[in-house]
């Protein structure tokens, strides 16, 4: 069925006004769309862009630019439409839902925030495990009947983005865990570390690996050791895309993090996985790379919150227009190759 | 002044709400932005991708996959809204002007094709000069006064496009002269040449740049010997759009050959360039790298018309509205660096 859909697809791009295969990765993006909805005919899609915010115990440890409490500064700028992905998401079209998995503070005061709050924050991976298995299934849930219900209200992709003081720590501790890599070679700077700062943040997640590496048998467990609400959120939004038949685009380390969680869990999400961007961290690189996801934008950006999935989303758009709307060498009487 | 407008811009980026240069890329094209329009101050620009068409005589010498018909097949295509900058030009909101700088057919019955022909076709540059004095001058006049009048019109940037069987050929020949590279390290496969039709066409450059070169003492002089009328008004546009302070947005291979040739007369074009990707053709790249600029996205897009430029274009524009509507750390009472 994959290979009819290509055949249809490929087949109205070729018959498009344009040098056969000019538009590119454009082209690319069409066929990854359609094989990910399990189609060849698709409406114009609409997106939704969900930031999950969390709260991340080994804040606690020093290995951030930014005081803890900016999580829930954020979520408040978020519910206030002043934040980077706010003005992207309106100028995108996309509809942006942001979910609290678990700030560490009450946010239920905010209409606009989903309340899927698990704890108040996870616990400091340097002393135990970041999250409970009760508590892994639960986040996981949330974001596993997020994309389920999002694809039953007809929502073409979903965006992920997310925000967390600490969470760069805890991802690139996923990814050094995950793909065997020491923490030096997946680990960057975050929001702006200083060489101290970042020395800091190496040593944590080396303490962390040796302190959990003896008791863990299996990808799941790493994401309880050392992950965070947001990153299991995400991992079960991406596995129930993969059920559901929802493209997902992805944004940055952590974003990835929670994609190589889920590949490791189930090798099948990859197909409705689009690398939005490459960024700053090169964690980020290294999931990429490894999950063999090529990157639609290389913009430097070390923002997170989706921000590089939603200027991804932009081109995504872009290529399903002109699949859609370009008028075929017969509609225009226009001749073909020699 | 320009240090005052970058001085600026800089302090209202840093004063958003995330990580400072954490937008990466965006912010540096929203300093360009201000400095090309000499004001750190100015509202969400409204665009116009301008087209222009013209015919090479050297399309008679079998150089394009495509027969010569095909440029004013798709000028009417462009009149009818259904190639992929008309498709690209509705999704961001920009304004479309096709221009007949010379196609080989009338086309004065195309109410909305701007009729600025110089002649039918340039001459085949493989006998003669392509383009005599006169007419190089007209064609480059036409460019030089549009973008004033965009200018004047308000609009807050240009973005380059360009059709005409036979244009890789021309603006290959073009770099290769300017560049003083061999042709085979600026010449690619156009539309999509097969072996022997792309061993034809660096032959032909060969013996285009052998004829022409022992006459020939500076830069306009190659414009006149192997370029083409859509290349002279484009490089007329540019030197024009840098007079007023008009911000332009270069495509591919074609559009950048009139960036170089505009670059050699005036280096000080350069400050009000943007690229807007980098291509298939090697040519673009090697332009790109000569003159320093650094292109926005690498899409393999290898069909001209403006499209990479109107794709980058909403980059631009993305970066724009963050940098009007986003937050700053004050307003939304988020906290600094620990």
């Amino acid at each position: 069925e994959r290979k009819e859909i290509s055949r249809e697809i490929l087949c109205r791009l070729n018959s498009l006004t344009k040098p056969q295969g000019s538009l590119g990765r454009l082209e690319d993006l069409v066929l990854w769309y359609g094989l990910a909805c399990g189609q060849s005919l698709f409406p114009d899609p609409g997106g939704v862009v969900c930031v999950f915010a969390s709260d991340h115990g080994i804040a606690m440890s020093g290995v951030s630019a930014f005081p803890q409490v900016v999580t829930v500064e954020m979520v408040k700028n978020f519910a206030n439409g002043g934040a980077a992905v706010n003005v992207l998401a309106r100028q995108a079209g996309l509809e942006l839902m942001v979910l609290d998995m678990g700030v560490n503070a009450d946010l239920s005061f905010l209409p606009s925030v989903v309340n899927a709050k698990v704890a108040y924050g996870t616990q400091n991976f340097l002393t135990q495990r970041a999250i409970s298995p009760s508590e892994m299934v639960q986040a996981m849930k949330t974001g596993f009947d997020l994309s389920v219900k999002l694809k039953v209200q007809g929502k073409g992709f979903l965006v992920l983005g997310e925000m967390g003081i600490g969470n760069t720590t805890s991802a690139s501790a996923l990814i050094s865990a995950l793909l065997e890599l020491p923490p030096v070679l997946v680990t960057g700077r975050g929001t702006g570390l200083d060489d101290r700062g970042y020395r800091k943040k190496l040593e944590v997640i080396e303490q962390a690996l040796s302190l959990h590496g003896p008791t863990i048998s299996f990808p799941l467990e790493w994401g309880m050791a050392v992950g965070g609400f947001e990153i299991a959120a995400m991992a079960g939004a991406i596995l129930g895309a993969s059920t559901v038949g929802l493209p997902v685009i992805l944004d940055g380390v952590i974003t990835s993090a929670s994609a190589l969680l889920a590949w490791r869990i189930c090798p099948r999400v990859k197909h409705f996985l689009l690398a939005g961007h490459v960024g700053h961290e090169i964690g980020h690189k290294a999931v990429l790379e490894h999950m063999g996801l090529t990157p639609v934008l290389d913009l430097d950006l070390r923002l997170g919150e989706g921000t590089g999935g939603v200027l991804a989303s932009q081109l995504l758009k872009s290529a399903i227009c002109l699949f859609h709307q370009m008028a075929t060498f017969e509609e225009a009487s226009v001749s073909g190759k020699i």
